[in-house]
């Protein structure tokens, strides 16, 4: 069931934008978040959500989308994020975060996926665009946005071949295609 | 659903050491790591599992348990884990593995909460001294060690006071308390 739900949180990139995501549905991936593990139980994770158009389109400005199709710019208008969850360190409680935004982004995306949702765990973002457009107070440092969606692509993980190439690609039906390691390379006898 | 596996799946550090984890649940759970989100799909994780009594006795003593409870050691022979998951980071693919280990570590502990195992994702570790007693050859870093059993403690969640302590604690009765904030504290309107 768990590895059924890990199987289908792919990380979309292009979404039916005008079904919308309701705020309590935010609310309740920031609970799931909020539940999750934290180093030294320090809870250093604050969030901030969006699911309204005018916001959405600001947080969307300040993102960058799959450095691997360099000739893709990210998803066109009608095919964007319908909602946003931005995780924040709050740097009056620690400095260092270690991987409590980890811990947490699966937590809220596998969460999203069970609501039949997905999305992508964004870490290029520009920081200092966004602290603008959101008004984001200096104390916290902006780690992670979680851009949701229901999701209008269709994603496929394959085998990574000989050659060892990572890049995920597009096909000409424009399916999405993620090689990943078999487990026999990554699990050490 | 999902919100009921990341409750239950607290932070647990004393286990019915007897109760064994085969190999194959621990193969399971790395796959789950295999099938997570990687920065750039880079997919730099490595793991070795154990679930055998006397390389698990080798781990755990490059083990350092609940900072926060000074005057105990960590637990004693028949509660300590009957299996743990070390998770790597190959350097020879990257030399920065951003949050790969939370996300992946995250899948996991889920996918042992569904096994009706449970753990801690152990991040103070001797790592010479683990990578001494496994043989772990220096390409890889040690990034966390995840330990899991079944659990033999109860956990509890509860509001954080007045004064802001979030400090775990154990009662009379040996069980633990995890003090957690309030959504309304860490979700920004």
């Amino acid at each position: 069931m768990l590895n059924d739900l890990v199987v289908r949180n792919r990380s979309y990139r292009r979404f039916y934008q005008e079904v919308p995501i309701v705020y309590e549905a935010l609310r309740e991936l920031v609970d799931l978040g909020r539940l999750s593990a934290s180093g030294a139980n320090r809870q250093p994770l604050k969030y901030i959500v969006s699911c309204e158009r005018e916001r959405n389109a600001q947080i969307f400005a300040n993102l960058k989308w799959a450095g691997y199709l360099p000739e893709w710019g990210g998803p066109e208008e009608g095919e964007r994020p319908a909602g946003y969850v931005m995780v924040l360190g709050d740097t009056t409680i620690t400095q260092s975060f270690g991987i409590d935004h980890g811990i947490a982004a699966q937590s809220i995306m596998l969460g999203a996926t069970e609501k039949g949702l997905g999305g992508c765990i964004v870490a290029s973002i520009n920081k200092e665009g966004l602290r603008q457009v959101l008004a984001i107070d200096p104390r916290y440092e902006i780690l992670l946005v979680l851009a949701l969606g229901k999701p209008k692509e269709t994603v496929v993980i394959e085998p990574v071949g000989p050659e060892g190439d990572i890049k995920y690609w597009r096909d000409g039906e424009q399916v999405h295609h993620v090689p990943k390691r078999a487990l026999a390379e990554i699990l050490i006898e």
